[in-house]
């Protein structure tokens, strides 16, 4: 076995343990990339020489007794919207050339005082106002889309190019390529990760999040991306590497919200079956499955788009005016579209989302987690605009992957997705658990329990090298 | 001396020591209603019998030993914005016909326990969306406006037709006619004190407080609207009728921004001579004085009027298209302008608010209060539509009204205006005092030490009976 198919949990396991070096981890990581990248075009630019610079101090200082934690050492790819004071942020558009990051992001900075060693920059859809990142080919298919707007981070993770990444999420950006790729993607609650030296898409609706092999991986990362004071808050001072996450295995007396409406309509029948699957181990755990009706269901695309087009067009404002040719057509029409939005329209948009977020706090009373797919179909060909479905709709496939995954921006909770399987074609299905509010921690036990049951956890997508 | 004419803490110090009862005193105040109200026209509609009734209860529990503190049987004015169950909520508006209230807004529950008394609801501008309050007329002099929008709260107190009453602020519409009517006025830190069932008019900007004669009675009222979790936060647990505020009478160590730029710009010669005397007072008694620069002041009445427009509007929505000649000329042209706003203006003025917002933080890491005017100039005559200033610009009233109130609102801080004198004309000059949020203890410390200084306090308007 490589080093680069380790998860991070069994990385930092084998690095405490002296078993492993972060000079041998990340050399390992980096040939993968050369390996892979060629096929993937997962990174905007990889570091190599400043990655093994710090696989080195890191090595040191392990050697000398100063271990960090969990994460120390372990080599990871950052979303390119996302700062590291002397590189660029190119956020994978041509409106961003010549430019430098002056300073670290609030998360880069954690991740560096966690000791954690920087490979490069993840392609993002330009802006992150996209569903399928197409400078980026997904892991299982390369004749298919990554995924997006994290489908870098998401790729490089799924191919072993990374032992983990972070993303962002505004309306599925980390959960949809996570699923598409087969790894796991964590949106957290709102406001939960700093989103300083984030380049914005949406600001009431961005989250900063991981993107891992395992629940357990992306437990540790979130960890070192939360202040001490919320870590208690959420539970998650557990999530350790060598210490279960509570309950672990054992889903009793957890109440599980089974949509009745919205999550599973116009879904395909091997995304529907993998996750309806799913939800009957959860329940062979223990669990207690609860039929929910999905609140406002009718609003929720307008709430999403009515928030999202003028938060991001506010953002736009002066490149729009001054290069606006420098934009791809796909993003400039939805920034221009922004331009002819009323107050009024925002407006009714941040009311009826005050009334959804009302409305899935009561859902929240009566069970602990919500579960569902997180996109109704796997990844489509490149080039493949629009997807029919069997009640004679037809809608765009960026509509399609953001439909199931918005309303967790929308109202702020956690949604965490995981593999749950393959369709006929040998592609992941993505399965999204939603918690309360804060409740990071329960839709983490869930999930880790069920990957547990799994017998294998955090499989590789075979890219031929 | 008559009961109504005795401030709260006064009357609440008496009805503790047996010394006065519910009933005496709502039968006074009653009395001066009936008395001053054909010339004020502060009230809406006065529940004289429900007022009664309250007494009496209020009476029989001190008498049974169950004092509940001192707003127990003290009466008051309610802004009629604010909704108490089976009375109508006017707004003043025609709109609002046959309006019946199901359910006491939070603050009418708050008071309730509290076991004060309910005079009646008092006037407001039209849905508070004004400065002068037409229907009701300045307490010092009826040819004169009673500034707004809680023109009838104010105008009440400053008469002894309620022995406090609550308002709304949302550009100074507490602190404009409590300065005006030589009353003190509490505009909260937002969110301080619940709005919930108070009619909105732009509800980032929106904040219930009290009206009362003396700063000292302001602490007691609020003491009673925020929940004891806020209360201790905010430091105001001191605030009993027997007890001293915190260093009363010495300003020892205080140190008090006094505005550079802005606050005493286009202010009538009068109104800064009574606010710069004042401030030397307040120095007198120990305070240090720093001279402050007012960030961002070209962008105040823009932010301003870009939040407060199109929510408003947003409110007011539905009846708009339907009733929209039952609106008040004046307010109806502001609903109608904000149709015509775009979501990117609104957002302009959102995100030039949270610059704002950070750099009063900043101001209030160098002082712990500023001392400023309320309003540039006294009370205009009833008509009056615009002043001129000596600069050789024009404003209308209303502009010049909520220019040095607004800043408050955007910034989310406490703002406290007192009287500070009167001009040539016999008219009240108010000051204001502004604090970091959650600085209610400091503002009002600061506001008491500064009325403890004149031997005299919460002086009666002069209504011919």
């Amino acid at each position: 076995m490589h080093p680069f198919e380790l998860t991070l949990a069994e990385a930092a396991d084998a690095m405490a343990k002296g078993e492993l070096s972060p000079v041998e981890l990340t050399g390992s990581v980096l040939e993968r990339i050369d390996a892979v990248e060629g096929r993937l075009g997962a990174y905007v630019a990889v570091a190599s020489d400043a990655a093994r610079t710090s696989a080195v101090s890191a090595e040191r200082e392990i050697a000398a007794g100063r271990y960090r934690g969990p994460l120390h050492g372990i080599p990871f790819g950052l979303k390119d919207l996302i700062d590291v004071a002397g590189l660029p942020t190119t956020a994978s558009s041509r409106v961003r050339a010549g430019h430098i990051a002056q300073v670290d992001s609030a998360v880069t900075t954690l991740l560096s005082d966690a000791g954690a060693v920087l490979l490069g920059k993840t392609h993002t859809h330009e802006f992150a106002f996209g569903l399928t990142t197409p400078q980026t080919r997904n892991a299982w298919d390369q004749g298919r889309v990554a995924g997006g707007s994290s489908g870098g981070s998401a790729v490089a993770v799924a191919a072993g190019a990374a032992t983990f990444a972070l993303g962002t999420d505004t309306g599925g950006s980390i959960r949809v390529p996570a699923a598409l790729n087969g790894v796991v993607g964590l949106k957290p609650t709102y406001d939960l990760i700093s989103r300083r030296g984030v380049t914005s898409l949406s600001w009431s609706l961005d989250h900063v999040g991981p993107l891992t092999r395992t629940v357990r991986d992306a437990a540790l990362v979130l960890s070192a991306l939360v202040g001490p004071d919320s870590r208690e808050a959420a539970g998650l001072d557990v999530a350790q590497p060598g210490s279960p996450l509570p309950g672990e295995g054992d889903l009793t007396g957890l109440r599980i919200g089974v949509p009745a409406n919205y999550y599973f309509d116009r879904v395909s029948p091997a995304v529907e079956a993998a996750v309806r699957r799913a939800i009957a181990q959860m329940s062979d755990l223990g669990a207690e499955l609860v039929k929910v009706e999905i609140p406002m269901a009718r609003y929720i695309q307008a709430i999403q788009w009515g928030l999202m087009v003028p938060e991001a067009t506010a953002y736009h404002e002066r490149t729009l005016r001054s290069v606006p040719e420098l934009y791809a057509p796909d993003v400039r029409v939805l920034l221009e579209a922004g331009e002819l939005m009323s107050a009024g329209d925002y407006l009714r948009a941040q009311r009826a989302r005050t009334l959804l977020r009302e409305a899935w706090g009561r859902l929240f009373g009566t069970v602990d987690v919500i579960a569902a797919p997180s996109v109704p179909m796997t990844a489509v060909e490149t080039g493949q605009d629009t997807v029919a479905w069997p009640d004679g709709t037809t809608e765009s496939v960026s509509d399609a992957y953001v439909r199931l995954s918005a309303p967790a921006n929308i109202a702020g909770i956690p949604a965490l997705s995981l593999p749950v399987g393959c369709d006929h074609a040998g592609l992941p299905i993505g399965m999204q658990l939603m918690g309360p509010p804060m409740g990071e921690a329960l839709v983490l036990r869930a999930g880790d329990a069920y990957e547990g049951a799994q017998g294998r956890r955090g499989e590789l997508a075979p890219v031929p090298a």
